[in-house]
């Protein structure tokens, strides 16, 4: 975007006001430092009280006093609800859920994605937004729907979805044979027989499909179902503003939409972060690396967070004075080069009513939240635009997924406990925690730039992903995968000749069996000297080049004595394998070990409880420092530094930082500056 | 009703058993001293065999051997289960689900309260019933329908949805700005837009809504629209019978219905006592008190309780020797004129034929059940009817509006663990274990007569609400509120201006932020030299005006501090505020303070676990002595009173009562006699 | 069947694979020792690719290689899902679900029982397999469908229940009486007014019905639909082969079908053993004796059992080394004749993609799982046929009727504890532990060949049962029933004059009450000198000619001293009745005397862990020894025996068994042979 500093603002719905309290909006967002509001995200109803009736009035008023006041613009286009009228008059637009019902008016994200009418009113409705608005200079970026998210099992998605696999597999027969329909006779005689999975046909409860290949493919089908309204608003703006940028607001890690695939047709990644009260910094973290990794490196947008409580969580907490900040702080040293709120000024009415904003039911700058916030303006204007479009230099990566999430959602066994996220958790908590930056990639992503590459619970493998990660190995890198990889191929189906199937030969070993523990119950095994626990899956598996690199393997039951971490030395690398799921203590030093044989070192060392990230440009390495405890911490810093938010000159050496405090040290280096978002 | 005694008997369903057996069941009900029978509550199917035909045959057998047996009547008007053949000839009386399911024939309560069809029938055969019987004078109450309740989501309720609405607001731009629904793009053009709040349009699960105000309207839509079948069949009566008493049995805390709007179409209130296995004596008490007080302090009929076991809960324990007397005296100590029970005998099929009975399936009087109901019969007898339309002389009331239930049921935030009827207990049995006669009161009943009013979670408050705790306090009344309170007005809107809304100023505080305590967490606070823990909420206040009247603050967190309990003075009264959710130990010990401050005094001075409450009429004043634990306790009475059970005269001073024992002790006094019911 | 061996394969479904691997599956197979394939159960859209076109040339390919390799085949008739275009072409092929939503295409036992198109389709592909294959002389056995199940709830089964009703009934009348229809106005005047009992009549949630009789006949009414469809099946293939053995695969305790009924029309019981990982051997060996009994004690076939994993268990955890061995003798041990997997070769797609084969993803025989199989085919090719046929000589019978299950199952309370299975579990495992072997029969199965029958929660007792249990004692049989008994007869109709019903006189007592105890509280009683708890329920009873056998009664509550233990001598007999539910402790104690009474003694004494059962034949008496522990164990064999695995002559004694062993022991006799499945 267009700017100089870290944008700062949000969600601003004066559209629920009178107007004349819009002055005085303006006026205490100013007074708070900010510089961009995101408009227009659920006007449809308004912008469009018929069918063949624009209204853009009320929205003319609110930019010009957006301009006056100095601040940029996030457009939105509002088709994220359509209006009621819609909804009577063409029922179709109306989604069915998963249990068969149409649903009625009401609600938000209520749109069937194929259905033609709302993809036509929608894209014509961010064309008429954009002609309208074409010349309005403050528009700083495009903000297409919002949040998109569920599914649709209607009629015209069942059609859509016939028409969508005619074209991936062209003939019944690849069908057929790609979904291994002789099982269960299955088998399909005419695209017609196919109907969409849900509790009408696959599925036994919410999460137990009777055919996980379908699922897989719906999963792949609505989440381009969504994609392709996406596109077809931004082929409306673009029509009238070809250099529109365009983005739409992700959620972390969303299971629907196949974010890797998102990301390629927009201009920038943009997010919003509403962690649980729970959520450590290195759960937030692994989200906005992902977020960051979606567009290889490029700076994203932070579009929404509460500046104080949600009200949608089972306990809705008062974010603590001093978090707002952090967690600001936190989005920019993960990448970010915007700090935006979901809103400006809380609602009176709807169910969000009680979630936090700038300005609160009270209507004054006389709030704790108000003061954390304009004290946060404040200090983003002084400190700049420097960071802006940095990137993060990380040297260790974690292969991450939608399909092979998908995947192991749908497969039936081996154990319940098996989850993917939280062990993706688990890998990168132990590398967040030694401050080493890690990407979160896609397993078609460029691999050439890391050194040390993690595949947890990686269980569907395609021919070219194997193909990259033998050559990342061939080429000097280390890979890990563990149990539970390389058991079906991208259409679900199991390999043969012997897990981990494609992965097989580059991990040096054969998988036997695979023994899921029962609720309670562990194994343990003996590395480095240290005794850690087995959990959920333990692989039984022989040696076929590897060499076992734990002490006597698997400590108990019948399988005692079978090797649990092996290392096959594979060209100029090496791939290991972690034949079951342990501790977070395990894979701490399991993950220690490993960056020190890959070169990989923490961005600083710093005490526990403070989080170092590093971005980078042509103005240098930028180191930031957050201390989430609740006491003063210290850091070494290896280099003489200046301190950009203190505007002093830090020698090198242990520096202290304050409970709850962030510090942003610059180190001049002389690279070549990355395009800003 | 008639009477002179305590009516005793309850329902009786002969239309189950072979006529031969109906002179034994007079025999036997006679026998355990039976006066009143509840007839024809699910005969429809029989009365109205087709559409046209209406046969009273076998109901007249019934009726006269009633008669006979000097028994009095309380006639049911069948309507609460349509029979099957008017199911499958007019589909449009079944109702239809939350999820939107139609229904088929089954079950009971099953009809659609706004099916014109199912309107029409039953007030026909109401009034046919009514002018068949009209002569009867045995009948000595008429019992429309039974247990209303549920809701329907069907096509006649949402276009009788419409209807209400616009009478209700007449205008759509009224309603749109009372549903502020330009949150999410809900503007509405035209009545039709708008449907039911549903799982198909607003819910996300059971009970989360994305649009509360239209449940809160629906909520009242719904239990209008039961109330309107009800009228409808109460004219049918009254058409024939002007002096008809009439009544519908109530369920307690029942949420569904707004029993405070219902009670003033009813001549007397009656209700069902079904408390589950644990319940103390505080919650059933609490249930006779707000029934009591629906009729500003009318005696109510005690309908139906069973005598020994129900069938419907987890584990269904037989009511202990003893527990049958004690309950049913403990629905005259709290108001009832009646002591009624669900059945007579047990029946051999459906889904109650494990339900307790007075006549069991051995059909024997040598039962432990029926000599325990024989010999409450003969006390009932002895006692004769003094105590009949005698009020309860209550001076502390709860506030309790089933409108601030549905809104903060519909309410998304700011804590899972945020219930109303939890905490209104809370209040109420510190009270009633000091033996404090409480009402439980709408915010618009007269509060003139009370000294001490006590508000929990006053989620909603309207203007004219606020206006009347102004001046009650003003007069000089103490009126206590509590977190959670002041947040809306009767649309649901949030209040701008700062919490509590239209009590600040009363309350002379305004609350910044409010905390929900993650699960498992609390603080703390000091009152009166003791500790208490600080639960669910926590409301960071500022006085504005009050006091601070504990001591310090919260103890904990970054609120530490901040005042918990204050206290503003308001013309001749004073308004306190709790900042939180406390202990049992902290309500009684606060609420023993404020009855003290308020002048007012335990009924009688008795050991924990012995109940005492008061009645009072022409002839003197009643103290009901209850001892619910299972060992002699002792209660002091500082006048000379008569023992009614007993027939002694009593001395001034301290009496034993033994384990699971009643005692009522009269005072002469020379009051004005209140009508019976 | 026809066979000089135990017969040993299973599930085979070459229609998965490229042809090119059948020859490489048919050496494995015979490697493995495999001599019995089950072909062609889930063909039908292959069998029948429309709906005028039969296709059976690559079943005849898999045939001829069946044949070519020495293999019998048990060929299934593929109706157990039915094709895609079948479902597009006649949606009324498709089942409605509880929740009245109609089905789609997709999953497997997804067609309507009373569909007519279905029946025709199933019934005309049975004839025409039969037809195609009536020469095929290694064809030894028909399957049809697979694991019939589930439930429909479409307007056709609706229509069908009604013809159902009105062939058991005739008048409405007499169902009106039956089931009781005063009741909640349900008087029924047109056939055509009754509905299915579904969540849209008479269902509060998934278990709760609020008129269980419905349900009762509607269970019946569901079996027999299922049945009919296996009927129609059975005769076509019998039109073409007269001699054709039949029978479906029977899933043990299987609620929705009343097997007793099913075992009727079929020529020998099959059944698929699925134990969970937990399963104790005993509750295992209960499915099989029931399974044996539903044929009075006809051997039977186990047609499926996993080889090592299933896939659908919360954590599917391997078989461990020689369990997968054990488990299939003890299945011979208890009646089988058969030793059969599900399946021959790994799915590599479907949702079982992960269930366990004999030959797995790796394609080899170098497994644990293969070379396990492959010795246990060599054992079983040993062993040889001797035991083929052998009946079971049991003297202890426990009454298991699928009417009492359904019963129980839908009457509302008295405890949500209160379950029949568990409780039927508890006094099998009682007798399974002192290896006294036991038959589960029907009520209205031959009595006379046993001294000791057990009757858990007889809830449901007809006049012609409780007239057999009379017999039964008066001729010297001891009878146990128990609280819960005796309550309702035929048509769910409490009975009067008295609990236990039909079985007063027989116990000689009177059940006055039942007191459900809440969750966590228990009461006790003393028998033989031990203290027991006293659970679930507590029958408070009055002896009417019994002796109470138990010291004192209960021993807490006002019930103290009531009987929990009584004796009522009856002819040459006696029934006793245990009021409550008690510990495992208790069980065991309580029938180690009453089998001391009824002379029944274990089949031998053996180490705990240890079991052993009895088959016998004119060959003579063979003994099962089966050490389920992880060490070695002793029994003691007070004759001289031949070990049939071993090869040698066992003189009487002590002898040991070594951990997780089988020993089959032989001794002579001279009895006539059943004939063999």
């Amino acid at each position: 975007m267009k700017t100089d500093q870290i944008l700062y603002g949000g969600d601003y719905n004066p559209e629920q006001w009178p107007e004349d309290i819009w002055p005085e909006d303006m006026r205490l967002m100013k007074e708070a430092g900010v510089n961009i509001l995101t408009l227009n995200v659920f006007s449809w109803a308004a912008l469009q009280p018929a069918e063949e009736v624009y209204d853009f009035r009320r929205l003319d008023r609110v930019l010009a006093l957006a301009k006056e006041n100095g601040m940029q613009v996030c457009m939105a286009t509002s088709t994220a609800a359509h209006p009621a009228w819609m909804a009577k008059k063409y029922p179709e637009i109306l989604r069915t859920d998963f249990g068969g019902i149409r649903r009625k008016f009401g609600g938000r994200h209520n749109s069937c994605p194929n259905s033609a009418v709302y993809r036509t009113m929608a894209a014509r409705l961010a064309g008429k937004l954009a002609e309208h608005y074409k010349e309005e200079t403050c528009i700083t970026a495009w903000h297409i729907s919002n949040e998109y998210g569920g599914a649709c099992y209607c009629e015209n998605c069942e059609a859509a979805f016939r028409v969508w696999l005619r074209e991936k597999y062209h003939t019944l027969d690849a069908l057929n044979a790609a979904w291994d329909t002789a099982v269960w006779s299955h088998t399909f005689y005419d695209w017609d027989e196919i109907v969409l999975p849900d509790t009408r046909s696959e599925y036994i409860d919410e999460n137990r499909t009777q055919f996980p290949v379908i699922t897989l493919d719906y999963r792949r089908f609505m989440s381009d179902s969504m994609l392709a309204c996406f596109c077809l608003e931004k082929e409306a703006i673009r029509a009238q503003i070809p250099d529109a940028r365009v983005t739409t607001n992700f959620m972390g890690f969303y299971e629907n939409l196949d974010y890797q695939k998102w990301a390629q047709a927009m201009d920038f990644v943009s997010w919003d972060n509403y962690p649980s009260n729970e959520a450590s910094y290195a759960e937030i973290g692994m989200s906005h690396d992902l977020m960051r990794s979606l567009k290889q490196g490029q700076s994203f947008a932070l579009m929404e967070q509460t500046p104080s409580v949600t009200n949608w969580l089972p306990y809705n907490a008062l974010k603590r004075p001093g978090m707002m900040r952090l967690l600001s702080w936190q989005a920019v040293a993960h990448g970010s080069d915007t700090v935006m709120f979901f809103q400006m000024r809380r609602s009176t009415g709807g169910c969000e009513m009680l979630h936090g904003a700038l300005i609160d039911h009270v209507g004054t700058d006389q709030t704790r939240v108000f003061r954390e916030a304009a004290r946060l303006g404040r200090e983003l204007a002084a400190f700049g635009g420097c960071t802006l479009g940095a990137r993060t230099p990380a040297r260790a990566a974690i292969l991450f997924s939608w399909e092979n999430w998908w995947a192991i959602d749908a497969c039936a066994g081996p154990s319940q406990d098996l989850s993917y996220l939280p062990e993706v958790q688990n890998y990168y908590t132990a590398l967040r925690e030694m401050n080493i930056d890690t990407d979160l990639i896609s397993p078609g992503d460029d691999l050439s730039k890391y050194r040390l590459i993690l595949a947890p619970y990686w269980f569907m493998v395609k021919e070219e992903w194997a193909e990259a990660a033998r050559a990342f190995v061939s080429g000097g890198g280390i890979l890990v995968i563990t149990c539970f990889s390389g058991i079906v191929d991208e259409n679900d189906l199991a390999v043969t000749g012997g897990y981990p199937g494609k992965l097989k030969n580059l991990a040096g070993i054969w998988v036997e069996e695979s023994d899921a523990l029962p609720e309670g119950t562990e194994n343990s095994f003996l590395y480095q000297g240290n005794r850690y626990p087995a959990r959920i899956l333990c692989d039984l598996l022989h040696l076929s080049g590897a060499a076992q690199m734990d002490l006597g393997g698997f400590e108990r039951d019948f399988y005692r004595g079978c090797p649990v971490i092996t290392r096959n030395l594979y060209g100029s690398g090496a791939c290991w394998y972690i034949a079951t799921t342990s501790s977070r203590q395990f894979y701490h030093d399991f993950l220690q070990d490993l960056c020190g044989q890959a070169g990989i070192r923490p961005v600083l060392t710093a005490s526990e409880g403070v989080e170092v990230t590093c971005r980078e440009n042509e103005g240098g390495r930028y180191y930031f420092i957050l201390n989430y405890t609740d006491r003063a911490q210290t850091v070494y810093c290896p280099w003489e530094t200046e301190d950009l938010l203190k505007h002093t000159v830090c020698p090198a050496g242990i520096m202290e930082i304050k409970a709850k405090d962030v510090m942003i040290l610059r180190q001049e280096t002389g690279k070549q500056e990355p395009a800003a978002i």
